[in-house]
């Protein structure tokens, strides 16, 4: 599941030059957390200005949001996620960041994805990444085995099949900030001494 | 208006050894963003399990719900509120430790406070704090003359009633992050010299 | 171990308006680390001005204590603590929030608990809680057994005895940040499948 | 000047699986301070791997780089910028959250910014956007003045040109962490009270 | 007054690999908030362990003092002062780094410095360091216009007088993060457009 | 391999007056990431203004390098290594603290140090500290055997070759963040009861 099939949408706008008590009568109404400030002239940034700023920066210090005006409390330039970002990796950059919403911006502005989003609509809690990777990985490899049977354990296709299934075990290992004490190939290697294991710099980048 | 004002009640409780999957679901069924994880013997503290933790800590890590207890990813003790704290003063906690909610406990648990409750419920957008602080200063601006005319510019209780005053100021000076360039008793001291300026440091403190 | 045990009392405060200088004498007088701001009115909260305070932000700057006053650096409102809350979580929250002190409060000021309180007067390097804990679910598993044999592994007050001892072994494995493979009830259950294991989501939640 | 116009491309990538000395030769090898981690599968982020982060979680600990692997100490997913913003917001996003370098994405991996890029290759030093906004709020001006003067300081076409001036003079002091104390559109109604102020609720938001 | 005047010495220091009772058994003892690790090779760095290492990772997750050492709670390398750092500056790199106390080293072990030393010894409070800059600028101003009456406006030793006030000036707003509107050298220069003004690169730096 | 070894001099340097135009323009010319502002007066200290103080202060915020001086952007009072120090400590100083590059001072000012400079010049690449330090662990360790042979296992010679053992064990599990189930002279004295255990507060002490 990615943010495009999670994010709310459309988003409400709001101008920088509103008062803060207009910005926060709208989030009552819609029941929203966060509005979006969109670009006043080109190679402008997307501003967001959340509940949290309302609490934090008019009602903490007791200021008068008639006076206040939403560029005061934005938030501006804000992260921005990608909608075929997965799920997964938009809810770490959300909770690392300490964000509770962010826009969804790809030339335009096509969303607003949230933590509460995350967690009412994805399937993330049902189909847990780990099942899903791990699943993914046995699947590579019973294709990595055929084409090595097919074409023999020295061969190049050998190598990069088994490249695949390392790369998703990798990310797998990340995902869980676990270690990776040997990945796929490797035990493949030690079972077929024949197999190409490159490992000249150019084998491991591009570019 | 205070924490107890506008608070939530009664809070969803849960038991530490619940899965995460089972806090989840409750939050989506009730739409809530936090639960309450209570004491499990004397002298111990409250707990508390929010929509960021799941998102943050299982869905951000592709982790498993059903495998996962509340008590892995909850957050324990945790800042509460006291009912009587004046709302601008919650909402300073929240924003500052960067919390979305907080159990309000005095001897047993009461309610809960979310940073949406304020914005939702309080009148401090309609009645900003620093309007009522300015009228109350007046108030007891105009008390205090009073009384120094009655008692003279000399009288102990006028000087305790420009105290008030002074506190209220600076409080006030405090709240929106302002010097003070003067306080009200001092600019009345320019103008009755004999009156009665404490300068030890026992008129400071107590205890 | 509780707060109430080791915080000292009575506390020594001071006025919002007093010149820093007279904040700093003080404390070198009595030889104390913080000083409590009180109210200034209702729903007013507490504040705190201490030596990192004066050191931080009069001395680092190179600014003049006789002009300051201690609202200007002082942290109001401040996080404070339950007089009923175990000393081990005391010291979570205190270091967590990179503080020294806490002013102690249960709708009055009833004292003031320093980080060095805790190392001073508490006994829990000569009784850590890890033994504590571990003590008390030995315990309460011998009553868990017994009750579990009289009235029958399928009866609910079985099950209640069992929970009991979980919500124990779930605080002990947070407090250490360990995972817990199998709660005590979950053991006891492969050993009598006939145990009543509550599996919907109102056993595990109330409110 | 936009993201596109000074970001260092290609791009140089290596893989989640080699290991960390090779990323470290690479980077010695080429001059560079980042490389990118390209996805392993649909869905998946970008990662990055720094020269921070192998002095800091490999030589820092006394780690042997031979028997790491690129995944166990990237930060992945991580932030990215869009080619179309403009220069400064890019160095607002990379130094507010202290990273020295970001990806380029849209749809695709199309060039790695540094702020070491920033400072060599941008105009910002000499045309510092302060200077450019300010130009153009006064040619915004001179075109709202003249709509004005020729469709009625009551038109629609005023107000909205007016507003047009507004939006950016609130971007410039947003920009400059400045308040502002009357917009442009505000002096004008002063001179021409019978310009159109629209102050209902839809006139500041869209969505 | 600098560091070296009001550091405590000698240091008590401790093993690394005794347990944390004993260190906490001799901050108790000896009233100390922390103890230094010496090095224990050459190119070792020096370590500290403080009252809040053995609150905050000891008590407050209820492990047993016994059985932990000092390596495991302590922070190393640490930050370490400069003898002869004037003490405002040491009271910066403190509080900014949340420090209580460093080491004071200079090719060994000389002191130990905690805020508390700071409030306690130093004079910062009784003479400012905004009072004697001041008052150094205008010693160092008198001597200025001296040597400029005598060589000359337009000598290089009246530039040279003018660029040491110059940079007090600049010290004094930096410290008290003030803007400069125009040095004293500026000012010169507008009565005596004479003045040798240098403005090419080399002029404002060495090396 | 220590500091001094892959240490930048001589250092460039820049006065704290200086626009902040010329210190970008000199960093460009020199290809340099950081300049030090050396003290102005007896006591003051070291300043440190960096590629990211201009990117994220000045540029971020579209402000004019010709009007800004240098002294308004700069770090200082600033971290600053030794010479003497183990290139892997001052790799956890830089990152520990977010610090690009920090300056090296004993008495005066003798270099600079970047987390570029470590990547690109020390050897802890290619010799990881954790294989130099167990094979000092194993040549020590070969040492107190012999001493323990010829003096005998109840000697000080003995117990005090072992401490030396322990305290570089101490200090590999401290860098590599591992627990020490048993240090060497634990080991020791389990096979030889008769060693000598010193157990009192003063041996793990001095001072």
């Amino acid at each position: 599941m990615k943010v495009a099939d999670i994010m709310t949408c459309p988003v409400v706008t709001i101008h920088n030059t509103a008062p803060v008590a207009a910005a926060a009568k709208l989030m009552q109404q819609r029941q929203i957390q966060a509005l979006i400030v969109p670009p006043s002239y080109e190679q402008d940034a997307y501003g967001i200005v959340t509940v949290e700023d309302i609490v934090g920066k008019v009602i903490a210090f007791g200021r008068n949001p008639q006076h206040l005006r939403v560029f005061e409390i934005m938030t501006k330039p804000c992260i921005v996620l990608n909608p075929d970002l997965g799920v997964e990796y938009a809810a770490q950059l959300l909770t690392r960041y300490q964000l509770h919403s962010a826009p969804v911006i790809q030339k335009e502005l096509l969303g607003l994805l949230s933590v509460t989003d995350i967690l009412a609509r994805s399937d993330a809690l049902e189909q847990p990444q780990e099942l899903l990777l791990a699943h993914k990985i046995e699947e590579l490899s019973a294709i990595a085995r055929q084409v090595c049977q097919t074409q023999g354990p020295g061969s190049e296709a050998c190598a990069k099949a088994w490249a695949a299934v390392d790369a998703l075990q990798a990310e797998s290992a990340h995902q869980q900030a676990k270690p990776l004490e040997q990945t796929a190939f490797e035990a493949f290697c030690d079972e077929f001494p024949e197999a190409l294991r490159d490992r000249d710099l150019d084998a491991w980048c591009s570019g």
